[in-house]
């Protein structure tokens, strides 16, 4: 089913307007290129509105915001909603500061998102739990396991409900929830997690998903289970002298290079 | 002709300072590296002035443009043009917004640009042509061909008369003209257009050849010849699982590496 | 008895703060994350302190200062001071501007920094000697050699003494000097200088080697031999066709397969 969302992204050639981090947003450039998508990466609040509304998608990221991002993102995220394209919302670190936390709140109470997808700890956060997270990766501890997984679930769709967006969580095993449904995927690599910037990867290339295709939760279940393969794929062609550099580069050579037969054939999810 | 740039630009090693977007900002710095260029990326007005005073070089990338943007990239200009260092322009989504079309516009105004270089949308917008170019890249519609090609060469000599500069466009065939030649090329690969960035670090490898050199359309062709031939070199190393991250990497090691004489063997080029 | 301080590094898993430049930012957290440790980038003055009292160590490195970078820089170096956690200073390009070089005075004023970081011409210019330096590279000129070695280490020492800082200078040579010792340093390759940010990359690296040790001279030295060591085993993984682009990734990936083994049997250095 979600195989054939790779060929509808490639054949939309969606233009995609990143309000990212300055950290990874050349690895968030290339892994839309590689999707078949076109990266538009701008930071002025002069042209916020004006860019946006010629894209085809929005990623709003709180990886380094500064003192003028609140604005921009409002601008951006307003012209998306008028012109009815999808907003994904990454809330970076949101468990680091008051700052970024008021941030994210403000963004859901002004604007419509589409999906919002973080790490188990980002979204725990967001869901007002408290969490133990350290820095921007998820705490290990509140990971999601066989033994809290109906608990996550339950929080997931209950935050859908509140917030009319499609939560996406990346951990050990990665959750897509709407209201009523949830892809549970097992398909990724633990050292994913050693590559700074795979999950804002995701976000971007998620943004292209949800642009060319029309279920919102059946695109974001796609390029969920779509960077998990990719990142398996890219696993396997490490050699013992390679790290987290080549794993990085060989990621998005796999999204670059994956295929709807590979996608299919490596897809593991059940959706409940 | 050309081939014996290369060298002269490793001799000189010209100090290049880069205004430049944050998404590409390092593959230009390691292209610049690679060419045999040293580069310096800054961007605060209180220093724009003197670091531009200390270089042999000035590239101006209206990539990710901020509020204090175009006052430094003045401050920058005006010291490269009383130094009478080169300054290489790259309109970088001048047809996105209006706020980049007046900073381009005030640029051209106040500045003596030596090289305008972009993709042929953003040079047609340049030149007050409408263009129905989408994002960054080149709309495929408005490309270099051969049916086309007078009338774009004719449009780029007339620019260059208006501008003083020579003009520099990427696509299918590149092409360098000043207002009397044109150096038509026929090197690259169309996958480099899927590498984020080749465009700017083009235009920061550019301004390296023409600090070391002086006749600047010539090392304007040169170094347009160059990128395309390490385009080529890179691709056919490209084994089945490369994509465009290994792709990126192996186009500057191929800058790394190119010597006079494969540049040569394989530049393809006609200068009328 | 430095390399057991990788496994130290990598089992305390430190969280490192890095104010630091837009251009080598990824590979600073790539790095980061190769040997261990946790990064967070983040660059807004309204939650510096917060971000920064969350954190094991503090980078703050003057590549490409922004109107509110001093203020960002004090505010989270008196959070980190105040935490007792250490700060690495990484005055990138202080002889380029009047701009850098009072910020970093004023910091060093105002912060107690646990060591400073730089290639050999930055470090004499923090010690008000002129030097000839262009860009933010090395002087070859100024280069630490057999001849000049006493007076440098004689340079460092006061510095120390003056700074209560460990000194640490990259070159042919590498030094880490507190007030009365100084490890002299002979791996690296100086291929190093072709990749854009090893310096930074280093500097972030030894603060995650800060963070997890008790010993900051040693602690610095061993993340200086560490980085040296891994540039000789990139290296060696050169191919034919490989060009700095391929060793960036390669030094990273060296990092993240170090063993307190292969440090031990490579490293080079003496402790005067």
């Amino acid at each position: 089913m979600f195989h054939k969302m790779i060929d509808q992204t490639r054949s939309k050639r969606p233009v995609i307007h990143n309000l990212t981090n300055f950290v990874t947003a050349n690895d968030c450039a290339n892994i839309l290129l590689a999707c078949g998508a076109s990266p538009v990466m701008s930071y002025a609040l002069e042209e916020a509105m004006e860019i946006t509304g010629r894209c085809d998608g929005l990623v709003i990221n709180t990886g380094t915001i500064q003192e003028r991002s609140l604005q921009i993102m409002l601008a951006s995220g307003k012209a998306a909603n008028e012109k009815g394209i999808p907003i994904v919302l990454d809330p970076v670190g949101i468990g680091l500061s008051r700052y970024r936390r008021d941030i994210v709140t403000t963004l859901l109470k002004e604007l419509r998102i589409s999906v919002i997808r973080g790490n188990i700890s980002e979204i725990y956060k967001l869901a007002q739990y408290s969490t133990r997270a350290t820095g921007i990766d998820a705490d290990p501890r509140e990971m999601v396991s066989a033994a809290s997984l109906d608990r996550v679930i339950d929080l997931l769709k209950d935050l859908s409900r509140k917030t009319s967006a499609v939560l996406v969580t990346s951990g050990a095993i990665d959750l897509v929830s709407d209201a009523d449904r949830v892809t549970i995927i097992y398909n990724g690599h633990p050292m994913m997690r050693l590559v700074s910037g795979t999950g804002c990867q995701l976000s971007s290339m998620m943004c292209a998903y949800v642009a060319s295709n029309e279920d919102t939760f059946l695109a974001a279940s796609s390029a969920t289970i779509a960077m998990g393969v990719c990142g398996e794929i890219a696993h396997e062609r490490l050699s013992a002298d390679d790290g987290n550099a080549a794993y990085r580069n060989y990621i998005i050579d796999a999204v670059y290079n994956l295929t709807e037969e590979e996608l299919e054939r490596r897809a593991k999810y059940e959706i409940r």
